[in-house]
This record gives structure tokens, C-alpha cells and sequence, in this order.
């Protein structure tokens, strides 16, 4: 019961206080020993009935009365007894000088964590509007309150939309009864109103002011002790929160990711904490379906072709069901220049983005496209930092209850993309202790690398998250899994060498380096695995072997290049632009680091471009602390 | 009522008339102050009980009777009075001679657009079965009567077929009560039969000559006032008419068009015009989705691909949908002998094709196949009247509400093909009326062939309506976003100019024309836009712009070359045929008309089928009125 | 009812047997004539009230009783009888000495047949659950008895996992009510137990006993006579109950084919022929949908990318769904080392494997790898029985009523792959018979081919069967459908050699055979039909009827040639061999056998790699009975 003073000034001056109910009180807004104001409104030989409110109304039994009463006469009572069936008895109260005090109704919340044990009851719930679905029966609004979301179904006509004044960020006061439907809750509405000017400013605020709180992501000492770590931590904290209230909010969320070892290590654990705060949080259980999505990139980069195909589908969700347009999240991806024309395309609509990334980074070209950027070359850290490690990391701060499943996922991330970071110890240690030699960790890159390949770009739910050990697959089984995927992918990098091997060019250029180039169109099997991002790579790494440090590696196709370097400081962004600028009609672009990259060009220009190429090659400067062995992006 | 006299001959003589309710007959079939013919069934203490037909019955009370009766006798009676509850009272007529006229039940039928009064009411429909879909609980027939198309859901047993005898095309009675189902109304149906004979011809007969008025296409005047285009009006006023039957007839349609520029702006109007109007016709909710979808073909012309995939759909709705064979729609598209084997691969199916198009047209090879063609071509007149201006004013043809919303759509088409017809002052005043500067036109259509590219063959249709802010979009947000697409699409056209045009080469043809030869293999990049069509054409562009004309460019990758000519007139099908006779084994092939087109050869004769071109290229007739503004297909 | 004697010692020594109810009983368990122990619960002027079990009571008429009776007195009665309500009235019975026996509920169960004549009742089926698939209302337990599967709906919470420890595999007793669920029955749930122990393995030894009793297949005679078909007839009929055996157990079945001619008449009648099987034995109607598919692979091989796939799929669905793994069925493909990674993939998880092919086989490549291999190379016969004609027979033992669809379909398998077995002639006639002469039969063999290359890697169901003839067109529409698909087809394969043929280049070999080369990626138009495997068997085939035996044809790409010969033995597997120790670099892998194969090289080396084989086939032997007349994979 909240009361509104309404003559304030006299309420403190010794006048008693008779209360008012307002026309929209019922039953419960009433307190035993309290005086309201009442009206007759009926007399019978047994006394008089009067009004409390629209709905409050009751006797005044002829014993208890005095004098003589008219309908319509105000008379001040106190609640004697409410029977059974709900009849109420007041009598009267003697008093005669009173400031009156309104007494608006008790709209008392119910939050949506109580709904279970209101079933069938009539509830009020107040929140944000986060989705508005209409159906062929009725409209689903989808409202967020400090708890939760639940559906609440306003039904006007079939298929016609009940309310169609209440938008998606509307605040509304909902009074309904809920009930189960198909696994979840919704509420059934019996009355929907959109809360306007104060009332709603206070209300958002409350809302919000929850909502912030409950974003917060769970305080969780990270997995091992890393200072190098600790200095993207509250960046990752930021993300965790910023991805915390998206789920709050009722966003969708789209996460496409590098699909490699490391973006899946990255990408799958956010994932699934995603997946469970969401089951936390909606009362629908279709939402984890709905609001998240994992999607591999077809390149290393953000590429229109997959840019427009999201926005499409964000849009159509959008007229169809009424949702969202979502948040992006880029995994172990979309940190560089390339990404900027598809960020660009989604910054015309409502659509926040965030990367974590651990690729060379060009903060100039997509700071201000990002709502978040989290990556270790930000903070002069470097590769070694892996996506993966960082996404385990994010996935507890979600959703700490994972820790467990986790906690071998950040030594295979480390593995796949090669990190020699001082952490990888304590990593594979950590693996250890859950039976993972590094022998069988090797083995879950290599396979999910493999798998990754075959998959194509198909996200391979399960059978990732089998490779990945994320399911309650027993172990015997899982190992024997990993370690034939993962020969079976060795064999065919095997093949691939023995037929590239022969038709490696070698040169050694004037800065000592030694060059290799392989026509990977030509000398090695197109189509399948390896790759020829990874092709290159496997013979650089074998060449480094052999010959020590340093080894400059090309692999070339008719319009591109792959380029590794292990102790040469090559520059390839520096690189590229010179070759765009000095080969008319070469058609260069390109991009990378020091010591990994691609390159770009028309195919008539292959031979010049890799001349002008391999010349500036010779004159860079040999840095043997450099080393390549972040992989090549294919 | 319906009155059949069974006694014709005597019923004009003076004898008085006595009707004969037949069996069937209710309450409803009675009038009162007329005799009706009724039989004693019951004879009690205050009266007798009488007959009139199956469901009719009442008491003739005592007080009112003379003599004595029997069970069985026949009495006149009239109506006296119904009772709230129904009970009938009737008195006796004083009447001898008399002729019988039989009183058939009266099925007065409530049309399709009167069930929403009719709810939970017996009511009975006659109509046309488009569609018999077997669900898991009910069959569904879909009725076609003069005002729309119902589903009728019959219950035999679940998953059971009823009425198995009921087929696509029967006339049928359906007597049922009409009921809401999500967001639909259906009737559910209590008896089905199907009409024979003169029945079912007269019902046929009734229900095809007010599906032919409503058929009738809205007669709104052009959008601005052109003789061209008058000549073309009434062709599509017979395929708006031919769409408008096929709603009607509860036939889906099936729209393949041109991935480019106009094609869009031809295809999407008609999608939403025809979205409407079924929406309209049919009481299902869900029929727009079902009955209408667009998508980009795959090439210039209807491949057998495309034909393919199309059948197998078609053939799986009807087999699990129970629904007829679509329509298919060619837009901007479709004209050509090209098309031919696509075509004759659905002739041997029902499966009508309407093509409306503005490329040059093949007459002879497509006109047995399509049921209808819009093409300007086959009035004297030429591409610059464009299909997505045809289109516009089919869609207005068919769904007049869409004018205001379309009215900026023909102007952006036109530029999208770069038509110089004389309309387009008009058009782009009309665009201007509703706020687009041609720039801002410009851009939406760069944006569209943009967009559409990226797209591939994914319909997009949230994106597309975005881009032609065909939805309630802000103003400043549809500017941007498009201008934003359209500088983005310029500046990839730059990039891949500015590889191509170094290796441009050159040459003076004997006939004084420039001719230009790009490598779009070697010297473009690939899989990227824009595609080696509108490089060409880019290419084209800048030299007409550079030299004036007469200029040939020739594009050519390893098997194909794209030509465009201003100023030589080149007849390309004819050299196209010249080619295939005169090199043996170059299995060349192609099309296109005066200026404009593509080839087709194998690769190892590339260079001798190229040669062979330009020779016969040295010789065309110069003619500069000729311009190959329209773009090429890619 | 069963008795389980609780005196057993005392039981035959001359005592009366007096039954005793368990508290469980109901009156079904009673037989009238029996004495039972009661227990008397009340008393009335009447008489006295006996309780028999928890549920069974009734009166015994004072008029038949003797003596006086207290509440608690132990009495023994027998049935007197049941009125129409279920009143059951008892007599005493005069019985002194007596030893008990127990009488336990007859939990008697109700087959799944017999569920449509029990709906409404409740019933026990004792089955092995088959699927356990959580809904967003009730729990679906799938339940397979001797007489085939029924899905059983308990319900806990919506949503919630009803009898969390009951998985597939389970022998469980069900007790429900059957009922209409959406065209199917499915038992309500009223309880649902496991069984352990003893009874678990009794239950299931029956059970497996009854299902493969139902499993064998149906002894049916071949349609023709022909003892080469005799020798793999047990095969089939293994892999016949393997199948049927399979849909018992309610495991879905995956079929891959190769996407040819003898391919689909392979796959068709075989999946036809499994989903009517499924239809009999489930009682969901959905489950047909649910338990087959049929996709054609995209290699005449398995390869890792549909072996991923498929892995992926059936990852999910067993999430999702809870289905079973699924078996893997090959049709047409499969036999060789080629499939061995592909199938070593599947091998980590529960996935039976049966190939039947009349590929050459490698039988110790994928013998430990299958479950069944059907292969007439197998048992001394060749390529000459087709996989279609064996699948045919296959389909026929799975479900007899098929035969007259499919008589017509061998006939058309051996013309697809120009088998030249003596029983040709025999299928041939049988065809005839139903109206189909040898040019219908080639024409239906052409247009699979030409389907099947337009409709890419879609199944396209509907569009197959119409071409098959095993829909219920009319038969001129069929015979116009396919001479126009064939005659499309042949004209595309006569301009592809008018292309080809005078690139071919002629030499004729040391052993006397003609070789003819063509370079198909340079002469021949790509990405259309005909592919090159075709193409290189079509120019082979003209140039045996132009110059007669010996003649061998190699059609070459960038890195792949493939291979024919007629009248030389080149042994082909050893040939591969022996190219990829010779040519270090060249990549070379391969397969096929005598006189039909392809290989697979380095782009660079193809000169050399070619060269060598050349070389080879100067040497190979002269072998006039060897006929590469089955078709090259292309």
C-alpha cells in the first residue's frame, strides 16, 4: 500500500488521518485499525451499505450505527471482519476532525523469478517491452523485468495485434494470471498499459538501475595466475557485462568467429554460458533457439557476403517475429581494415558490435565502429594471448557454473594456433589434471581444424562440441575420436607434402634469409586438406626445422599469396602498400603483420607482384626474435 | 426459398397452392401466412402433433381442430407462432382443392466474405477445391466461391483422408460453421458433396464469369502520360487480369527474375501487390506466404538449373500440400531462345509462364510457350521502356493502394538500366515530388545491383524493401544507408578499374570504331565485385566518355567474352551463328542483339574465336544513333 | 493371469488351492469357479462387504451367509456375479483346510496392433524404448514390441524430463491409454517402470526372438530367372532383415547413392519400399518422414565432407530427438578404399554400415568396416548386375506389394549402365510387358542422368519418381516427360562433342590400340552437361563403333584424367601405383579397375603423369572380351 499525502501541509498538525481509497482499490488495500472514508450507498432495516472504492464495499450493521444516514452521506469506518465468501463488515469511527489521505492502489509487483508459484493467480509484472510477436492466436509481448523476461500473451483476435500502441522499449505495467505453456511460462493478459512520463522514467530507471546490477559478470579468479592476462581483464569484464545485459535486454545475439581451432575454442564456450544465462533469465525455453547464433566466417575477415546475409536475417527476424536486431560478436576475427566496410553496412542500423580478437589489430580503422574491442596487441601484449584462452575466461565471467567443463579448452586453444605464451604451461598443466596429456590436446586441434575444413561452413554443433569434450562423452571414446581425426589429418598434410615438397623453389636472399615458394595451384591438391594457408605453413614450419632460423615462405596460387617469415621483420602492411602503389594495374591489397600475411592481386600481374615481392624481402631486416607461428589464415 | 412447381399445368388454372416442404427443409424454409402440406403424427388430449418435413414439427391445438383425425392423415396447416424455444404451433387452413408445389430447402449461400457475421452458425458455401491439403488431425479443402477462397477442414478420422473422392477442380457444396483458427477463419465442415452435371456446369459457369469480373484488373491511369508505354497497356492489362484469376483460383505463383537493378524493381512491386490481393481473397493467414515467392534467377536467362529445382518444388507442394502447380512469373528476364529448354521442360507439366521483360526478344523460340508476353520489343518499341516500370504499373494494375508507395520506383528502375527514354524526365519528377533528388536515385539503384551481388541468389527480401524504402523507414536513415551502399559500390568498381584498365588494349578497327579488349581473367579480380558484365561495361563507359564514339569493348574470361558496342552496329546473333559455322569445334554459342551481348566458346579456341570476332567486328556498319546503354547480364 | 504358488511344498499334498489377490488385482484377474481370500470391510442388514484386492470388492447377500461376522474376518468366497455397473456380488465358499496361493495382477499386454480397438482403455505394452524425445509438453518415449512402435506420452512438467533414468535401450513396462494424437495413436502415460534382471532378459529375449522372426524377409521369387543372381541372393536377404530389422528397432536409416542412373533405381525402390515398411511398423504417421532420407552423394566415393555431414545430422538429431544413431546404407558406391576414412569416421560411433555396389571392390579395404557388403565381384560375377536390379529384389524382400511398381526399373538400371548380362534381355521382356519398349527404357535411363546432373545434390523426390514412373501418372504423359528430358540431353551431349571431337588427338599404340586424348577443361564447355566423365564416355563410345577394338580414351583436366578402355586390360589400380612411386611430386592417387578409372595428379605434373601412363598402356595387354561398359564416375 503506498500513500500519497493529500493535504500534506495539515497531516503533521495533530488532525487525525482518515484514508481514501482510490476507485481502483480493492479488497487488499486495506489495513485492519485504519480509518477510510466511505459512502452510502444503500439502506436496508439492517443497517446501511457503503462504498469503500469501485470494488470495496460493505455493511455497516444497524447495532453499531447511530443517527440517521441518506444515501450518498459520507461516513468514516474501520474494517470489522471479512467473511468467507469475501462480505465485509465495517463499523463506523468516531471522529470528526481528519485531513483525508489517498490511498492509490497497491499495484505490487510480482517478479518474474515468482511466476511458478503465482500460477493462476492474477499478477501485475512491470518491465520493458523487449519483443513483440504476433501470432496466429495472439500477441506475445515479451517483457523484461528486474528478474527475467517472460512471454505474456494478449490475445485482441486471432492473428490481429492486441495493443498495437506498445512498442518494443515501452514500458508497461502487465496484470495478468500466469500459466505454463508448452515448458514455459507465460502470462496470460488480462490488461497491458504503457507507463508515461514520470511514472515511466522512474520505472526505467529501477529497470535499468537492476538490470546494470544483475549485467555485472561474476567475479571468478581466472583459470591460472597470468599478469599478461590481467591487463585485458576488465576490458573482458566490460564485454561480459555488456553481453550480460544484451541477454537482459532481450537481444539477440550473432556471433561469427574464425573457423579454426582457436575461434571454435573461442566462439563454443560463449556460446553455451550464453545459452545458460539465457535459460536463466526468459521463461521461454525456445529462447536459447532463438536468441543466439554461432556462425563460422567463410573468411579471415568480416566479408560483405556475410554481413549482407546477416542483416537480411536480422531484419526478417525482426518483421517476423517481432525481435531485436541483434548484437555481433566477433571471435578471434575482426580487428583489421578488412572488416570495415561490413561493419560500416551494419552501423546503419541498431546493430552493437563487439570483437575480441588477438590478430594485429588496426584500432584506427575499426575503433569506431566496435562498442567493444578486446584484444592483446591493445595492450602491448601479442598472438600469444589466444581467442580461446580469453573467450574461457569471458564464458566463466557469463556463467561461472563452467568453469569445470572448461578448463582443458584453453590449452588447446593455445595449441592450435601455436602460442609459445609462458601461460601454455600452466594451460596444459591445468588439461592435465582433467587427463589430457599434450599428446591428446595436440590431438583436439588437429581434429578440430580438420573438422572445421570438412564442415565447411556449416557450424557443426554436436560434433564440435564432441571433439571438444563439452558433452558427457565418455573418455575411452572420446580420445580414440580425437586421435583418428587428428591422423587422419596429418596423413592428408603428409600427402599434400609429398606432392608440394619436390617444387619448393629455394633461393637464399641477400639478407642471408632463406626463401622458399610453392606454386600451390599447381603442386598441390586443390579443394581439400590442408588448405593453402596451412599447406604453406606446414612447409615453412618443416623448413625452419631443417634449416634454422631465417626462413621466408610463399605460397602462391594465380591471384594471392600466403607469406611466413620466422626471423625476418617483413612488414607486410608497409609491403602492400608499396606494391600497390609502384604496380600500375596490379591490383594489390592485402593484409597481416611482421611476419605473417596474404596478399591480393589480378592473376596477369602474379609474376611481377611476387618479383617486386621477394625484392623487398631481401632487404628487410633479419630480427630472429620474430617468429610466424601464429597460423596463416586460409 | 426456392419454389419448384410439381404440378405446372394446373398451378396457373386458380387452383389455390399448397406447399410441400421437402425432407430437408427447417424452420427457416417456412413463411408465414402460407399453407404448407402436413402429416399427424401424434394426436394427444389439447391437440394433435403435425409434420411438414424431417426437422419440422409441431401442435395443432384442440381448440382450433374440427373433427375427428387420424395418425397419418394429411392436413393444411399455416404457421401460427414460434416460441422462444422453437416449438411451433400451426392452425388448420380451410382448403380443397388445391395443387402441391414442392418446397426444396433453401441452401442460400453465404458467401466467403460473410463468415466472419456467420461465426458458429450453419451457413453453406459453393465453390471450386483449389487445394486439398491432408493435415494430421482434419483434411483441409481450400473452396474458391465469387468473393474468395475458405479452407474447410474436414474430420474423418485423424489423418484420415475425408471425402476421398473430393479432388483439385471439383465444384462442391460445403455446408459447415465457420469458425476462427489462428488467426484464420475456417469453416468446420459438417457435409461436403460434389456437384454433377448441369449442377455443377451452371455452378461453374456462375462461379467462372465472377471470377472473371473480379478478375478484371483495376483500371488506374499511368503514373505520367506516354505514348510508348500505351502501347504495352493492354497486354499488361490481360497479365494483370491472368495474376488477379490466378489469386482467385487459389493457384500459387512463382516469380524468377533478373538479380540486377530493374529486375528487383520489377519483381518486388508485383511480390507485394500480389501479397495483398491474396491476402484479400484468402481467409488462411498464412496463404501470402504460401502462394507467392520471388527469387533471383541464377543467370540472364531461366536455366535448366533453375527449371529443375523449380519442377522438383513444385511437385513436392503439390504432393504434400496438396496445392495445384504454380505460375511462374518471368521478370525481366525470360524472352529469349535461351530460355527455350527451361520452358519446354514445364510445358510437359500445368504449369502457365508469363514472362514480361524489355530485353530483345526471340518471338518465334518463346512464343508457344508462354501464355503470356510483355515485352517492348514486340511493339517497336525498346528497352528504355523498362520492366520495372512495366512492373509498377501491373502492381497498381492489381493492388491500386500500392500508387503512393511505388511511385518513386520506376525512376530508379530506369536508371538502373540506364534507359534514356523520354518518361524519364517524368519519372524522376514524380520521384522528386516524394523527395528524391536523382543522385539519391542513383543511389539506390547502385545500392540495389550492390546489394544484390552479395546477396548471390538469396531473395533478401528485408533488405531489398530497405533499399527501396518500400517500408516505413525514416527518410534520413533510407538516404544514408543507400548512400552508403552506392559509395561503397563505386569505390569497388574503382579498385577493380583501376587493376583492369592498364592492361586495356587498344586497337582502330577499319570502320574508323575503337575497340577495346580487357582480360577480365588475368586482369580483374575475381569472385568479387563488381563481375566481370558490369566491369566491362564500366570499362565501356569511361572510353565512350574519353573518345566519343563508335566503341567496342570486348571483356573475355577463359571461356566467355561480354560485348558492348556504341556506335558500330554489330548484330551479335547473327555473328554469334557465323562464328559456330566457321570454327569448327569452338563450340561457341551466345546472345544479344544489336549492340549488346555475350559469348560463349570453349576455352582452348579462345584466341581464335576472339580474333574472328573483331574481324567480323572491323566490317559492322557504324551507326551512331546505336547505344548499349541497357546493361549487360553478367 | 499368472499364479506363482506361495505354498508350493503344501500345494499338491491333497489341500484346496485358495487364491489370494495381490492388492494390484483388478476383476479381470478373477475367474469365476475359483475360491479367493477376502477380508470383510463393512457390514449392513444386508449382508457384508468383502474386499478381494485394492480394488476389487463386493457383497456377499445376508441370504447366503452363515454365522456371524466381524469387520477384519477372513472369508473365502467365489464370484456370483458382475452387474452391468461393476457391482460384484460373492458367495462363501465352505472350505476348512486350505493352503493359499497368490494370485499377481495379469498385467496382460495389449500388442501395438491392437491399440485402435483399445482406445480409451487402459493397457500394459512391454516393449524396448527406441527414441526418448523431450517435448516442450509431455516426455515422447518410443516403444517397440513384437508388433511394432508406439510413442508413449508422459507428461511431468511441461517440458521436464518425465522418468529421467529411462533410456533407449530400456526394456520397459508401459501402462496407458491409447488415443488419436494428430493422425496417430499414441498411449498416454499412466505409469511407465523398467525392468531389471530376470525379467528384463526374459522380456528381451522375447522380444528379440519375435522382432527377428518379423525381420526376415519375404521369401520372394526374382523376377527373372538367373543363377549369376542366385549366388548373391542370401546377401540380399541378410542385408533384407539387417533393414527391416533396423526399422524395428526404430533406428533411422541414411541412404547415400550415387547420383546416377543405376544409382536412383537403386536408392528409389529401396527407400519406397523401407518407408511403407516404416509406415506398418510405427504407429506415429510422421515416422517415415523422420526415419529415412535418401541423398545422393557428391562423389562416386564417400567422402569426408558428406561423412561429416551426415555425422553432424545424426549428432543432432539424437540431441535433439533422441533418436538412435543411424545406420548408413551406400547404394551404388561405397566398395572402395576410397570410402575407407570416410567410413573409419563413422566407425567412432554407433553407426552400422551396409554398402551394396557393383563397383569393383576392395573388400580388405572395407570388409572390417561393414556390416553387410552386397558386390556380385564378391562372389565371381561383375559389374554386369546392377545395383539397381539387385536393389530391386531387395526392395521386393523388404516389401512384396511393391513388385508390380518396380518391374519395369531393372531394365532400366541395366540400360543405364549398359549392362550386358544375358538376363537383360529377360528384364527387357518384363518391362514390355508393362508398356515400356527398349527406346521408352533408354529414354527414362537418359532423362535420370540429365535430372539428376540439373538437380545437383538434391534428392528431388518427386521429380525422380515422376520420371521413375512409380507415381500414378498417366502413362503418355510419362512417355512424352522423358523423351523430351532424353532428347535434351542427347542434344547437349552432341554439342559438347561437336566442341570436342576435332580437339581429340589420335596415336595409335605399340600393342596396336588406338588412344584418343581429349583436354576437357580446354575443349569441352564446363559446368554443364555433360560433365567430363560423361563426355570422355561418350567420345570413347564412337570411336569403338568408328574404328572397332581395341581403343582406350583418356579425357584430361587440370588435375584429373579419366580413363576407358575396350579390348586392353590396364589394371588400372596398379597403374596408380606405380605413377605415384615413379613421379615424385605428381600427387598422383586413383581408383577403378581393368579397364575403367580416374586419377587424380598435381596440376604441374600433369604433362608427365599423363605421359608415363601413356607409356603403360603401350604396354598393357590386348584383351578383346574387356568392355569398360559401366560408366565412369565423373
Amino acid at each position: 500500500m503506498t500513500r500519497d499525502s493529500a493535504g500534506e501541509p495539515g497531516a503533521d498538525d495533530g488532525d487525525s488521518v482518515v484514508y481514501d481509497l482510490a476507485p481502483e482499490c480493492t479488497a487488499d488495500d486495506i489495513e485492519q485499525g485504519l480509518p477510510y472514508l466511505a459512502e452510502i450507498n444503500g439502506i436496508v432495516d439492517y443497517g446501511v451499505f457503503v462504498d469503500l472504492s469501485d470494488s470495496v464495499s460493505g455493511l455497516v450493521h444497524e447495532s453499531v450505527l447511530e443517527g440517521t444516514y441518506a444515501v450518498g452521506d459520507e461516513l468514516v469506518v474501520e474494517l470489522e471482519s471479512i467473511r468467507e465468501n469475501g462480505d465485509m463488515a465495517f463499523e463506523p469511527v468516531d471522529i470528526d476532525e481528519y485531513v483525508t489521505e489517498e490511498v492509490s492502489h497497491d499495484y505490487s509487483l510480482t517478479g518474474t523469478h515468482r511466476l511458478e508459484s503465482n500460477l493462476g493467480e492474477q499478477i501485475h509484472v512491470e518491465g520493458e517491452v523487449t519483443q513483440v510477436k504476433q501470432t496466429g492466436g495472439p500477441t506475445i509481448f515479451h517483457v523484461t523485468d528486474e528478474n527475467g523476461v517472460v512471454p505474456c500473451a494478449a490475445f485482441e483476435e486471432a492473428g490481429v495485434r492486441a495493443y498495437p500502441t506498445i512498442e518494443v522499449g515501452d514500458i508497461v505495467r502487465v496484470t495478468g494470471m500466469p500459466e505454463h505453456r508448452e515448458g514455459s511460462i507465460q502470462i496470460e493478459v488480462d490488461g497491458l498499459s504503457k507507463l508515461d512520463g514520470e511514472d515511466a522514467d522512474e520505472a526505467r530507471e529501477r529497470l535499468d538501475s537492476a538490470l546494470e546490477a544483475r549485467a555485472e559478470p561474476h567475479d571468478v579468479a581466472p583459470l591460472i595466475d597470468w599478469p599478461a592476462f590481467e591487463k585485458l581483464r576488465p576490458n573482458l569484464e566490460e564485454v561480459a557485462k555488456l553481453l550480460r545485459r544484451t541477454v537482459l535486454d532481450g537481444r539477440p545475439i550473432r556471433v561469427r568467429h574464425h573457423a579454426d581451432g582457436d575461434g571454435m575454442c573461442a566462439a563454443v564456450p560463449v556460446q553455451i554460458a550464453l545459452e545458460r544465462f539465457i535459460a536463466d533469465v526468459h521463461e521461454d525455453e525456445n529462447a536459447p533457439r532463438h536468441l543466439i547464433k554461432r556462425l563460422p566466417a567463410k573468411a579471415p575477415f568480416y566479408e560483405m557476403e556475410d554481413a549482407t546475409r546477416d542483416l537480411n536475417f536480422a531484419l526478417e527476424d525482426r518483421e517476423k517475429h517481432g525481435q531485436q536486431l541483434p548484437l555481433l560478436l566477433m571471435l578471434d576475427n575482426g580487428s583489421t581494415a578488412e572488416d570495415v566496410p561490413a561493419y560500416e553496412t551494419l552501423a546503419h542500423y541498431d546493430i552493437p558490435i563487439v570483437a575480441i580478437d588477438h590478430h594485429h589489430p588496426d584500432p584506427e580503422a575499426v575503433g569506431d565502429l566496435l562498442d567493444a574491442h578486446v584484444n592483446p596487441y591493445l595492450h602491448d601484449e601479442d598472438y600469444r594471448i589466444t581467442t580461446g584462452m580469453l573467450c574461457v575466461e569471458l564464458a566463466r565471467m557469463i556463467y561461472p557454473d563452467l568453469t569445470e567443463e572448461l578448463r582443458h579448452i584453453p590449452a588447446v586453444a593455445g595449441l592450435s594456433d601455436r602460442s609459445k605464451a609462458d601461460a601454455m604451461d600452466d594451460y596444459v598443466e591445468l588439461a592435465a589434471e582433467k587427463g589430457y596429456d599434450e599428446n591428446r590436446l595436440q590431438d583436439v586441434s588437429e581434429a578440430l581444424d580438420y573438422a572445421a575444413f570438412w564442415l565447411r561452413y556449416n557450424s557443426g554443433d554436436q560434433l564440435i562440441q564432441d571433439l571438444l569434450h563439452l558433452d558427457d562423452d565418455e573418455e575411452a571414446r572420446h580420445r580414440d575420436l580425437v586421435s583418428f581425426f587428428a591422423d587422419r589429418a596429418r596423413e592428408e598434410v603428409d600427402e599434400q607434402l609429398d606432392a608440394a615438397m619436390p617444387h619448393l623453389e629455394h633461393e637464399t636472399l641477400d639478407n642471408g634469409a632463406h626463401l622458399y615458394r610453392i606454386d600451390v595451384e599447381n603442386y598441390a591438391h586443390r579443394f581439400t586438406y590442408p588448405a593453402p594457408g596451412k599447406t604453406t605453413g606446414e612447409i615453412h614450419d618443416r623448413k625452419i626445422e631443417e634449416t634454422g632460423d631465417p626462413v621466408i615462405t610463399v605460397g602462391y596460387g594465380p591471384d594471392f599469396a600466403v607469406l611466413r617469415s620466422d626471423g625476418v621483420r617483413l612488414d607486410i602492411p608497409t609491403m602492400v602498400s608499396e606494391l600497390e602503389a609502384e604496380i600500375a594495374g596490379g591490383g594489390v591489397s592485402g593484409g597481416g603483420h611482421l611476419v605473417v600475411g596474404s596478399i591480393k592481386f589480378v592473376t596477369g600481374k602474379r609474376e611481377e607482384v611476387i618479383d617486386a615481392l621477394v625484392e623487398k624481402m631481401a632487404e628487410a631486416d633479419i630480427d630472429e626474435a620474430l617468429s610466424s607461428a601464429a597460423p596463416i589464415d586460409d
